[in-house]
């Protein structure tokens, strides 16, 4: 299944798409795709039956167009609800970690964005005030699909991932690194997470470990990779950090960037009023944002 | 108003505090002190007018003692329900700061907990597997009364703030220095954030800047401090972090500890199970933790 949400930020409308034109409304089924939605799957609710439910309205003709008769769409949503925490691991990519002039970890690197940080695919990217390094970082997103708490093993990690998504991990680097050592701070500024169009789950995949992503800003490519080329796939990721912390259902987990960020260039290049991202993974669709100014 | 949480983890009911043997039920005019309720601060709700409520029900004698009649008393849960997030600050004071033998810090360092490290004052604090320096941290937490961002001032932020309470920032020093670079990963373990017993709401401290805390560890003081000696001030705290994120209401502040954690001990000393924290700020109340094996 592919979820989405649709409707004006903060009364999004849960949905599954069927195409690229239709869609099926399961807002009867769940209000949200919330922690509560994720966490049936794990007490035997498998998503409160989802599929099925879709399956029999498809077969009823029960779908709606994305692209209304008088020609005007919806806003897409995030996928998720704003999630318990959005986890981010960091320089996950050998080409990344080089092009930022540090060292390949030896084990993931954790640090935290504000979950209210969460917007839709094609929302607006606003600049923080005084930024200064505003930056972008197209990355594959987990959400977790049960709580989870010290795996035995990343194999086990399987059972506890609801699905896949694209997020652009927005980053304001003077924030991140000039300003008293925590990556946080540079990571955290409203609508610095833009995600979706849809979360996938496991099964829409062929290969998770095998899905190329790309990046362009003013229609410039500047990101290209796969996801074959993760130092920690997702499921080393999903064991690891259960060593750690507990995730709750509906937890958002950022992997990493592949090469080719501003801070990466020569000279170092960033966003600036007016400037637009396109972004996408393979299979996960794909997203488009203007940087608007300051409040 | 002093608010508090009782019952069971999962299921406390919010109630106000009247004096050390009685409190007002108020689970009738809020479902739980979170984000809607400390966002009705901010609406012209103030609190949904919970001090004329409490005030009332004092004056009619709908009081309820917290010793029942056979001796037994509800579990204390933290004064608030899980916030969207808890932010950090590190190194706060310049003692402690020292201890750890790091800089005083130019402006406020930001690390954040997992939201679910919220537990109650007198809960057990659960050792994580493999920990080897599990360490002890009494600080001021503050609690956001309204959606914040961009504050034009320190002074500004005295409108933002619905409380204050104690809290024990519990960290796993090797989890949080020698994993990895980033401090989140020794600070989100279950039960790492012990919160309460009440929430005071400003009016009820004289000065939040000159308020004595204390934490010892078997009965042995470890930390003796002050308010007085923070480098940042609560104010000076949210008007800072509101120019980087959105403060929902309801979110969580640490704001530093003082000196006399088990990392600045000569040799550092760290907590073992069985081991019992005791820690208190004046006009706040205390906790008490034991430390029980990890799961």
């Amino acid at each position: 299944m592919k979820l989405m949400r649709l409707g004006p930020a903060g009364h999004e409308k849960p949905v599954v798409r069927v195409d690229e034109t239709h869609y099926v409304d399961v807002s009867d089924v769940t209000p949200d795709f919330d922690e509560r939605f994720f966490g049936a799957a794990s007490t035997g609710g498998g998503m409160l039956g989802l599929e099925q439910v879709v399956a029999e309205r498809v077969a009823a003709g029960a779908v709606h167009p994305f692209v209304a008769p008088d020609g005007t769409r919806e806003r897409i949503g995030a996928p998720i609800a704003r999630p318990h925490q959005i986890l981010c691991i960091g320089l996950n990519y050998s080409d990344h970690a080089a092009e930022s002039g540090m060292p390949v970890p030896e084990e993931p690197i954790l640090f935290t964005k504000s979950p209210n940080t969460l917007v839709g695919p094609d929302d607006d990217v606003r600049m923080p005030r005084g930024a200064t390094k505003l930056d972008w970082e197209v990355e594959l997103g987990i959400v977790i699909g049960a709580r989870t708490s010290y795996l035995d093993s990343p194999e086990q990690a399987k059972d506890h991932i609801a699905g896949y998504l694209v997020v652009n991990d927005v980053s304001e680097r003077a924030f991140q690194i000039e300003r008293g050592g925590q990556w946080a701070k540079g990571k955290s500024a409203e609508t610095f997470n833009p995600a979706g169009p849809w979360l996938a789950t496991p099964d829409e995949l062929d290969d998770v470990m095998d899905l190329g992503m790309w990046l362009d800003v003013n229609g410039q490519r500047r990101q290209t990779g796969s996801t074959a080329t993760m130092i920690f796939d997702p499921f080393v990721i999903v064991h690891y950090l259960s060593q750690f912390l507990v995730l709750e259902p509906g937890d958002l987990i950022n992997t990493g960037t592949p090469p080719g960020v501003g801070l990466g260039m020569t000279p170092p290049t960033y966003l600036q009023v007016g400037d637009v991202m396109e972004l996408g993974i393979e299979g996960l669709g794909a997203q488009r944002q203007t940087v608007i100014a300051p409040r």
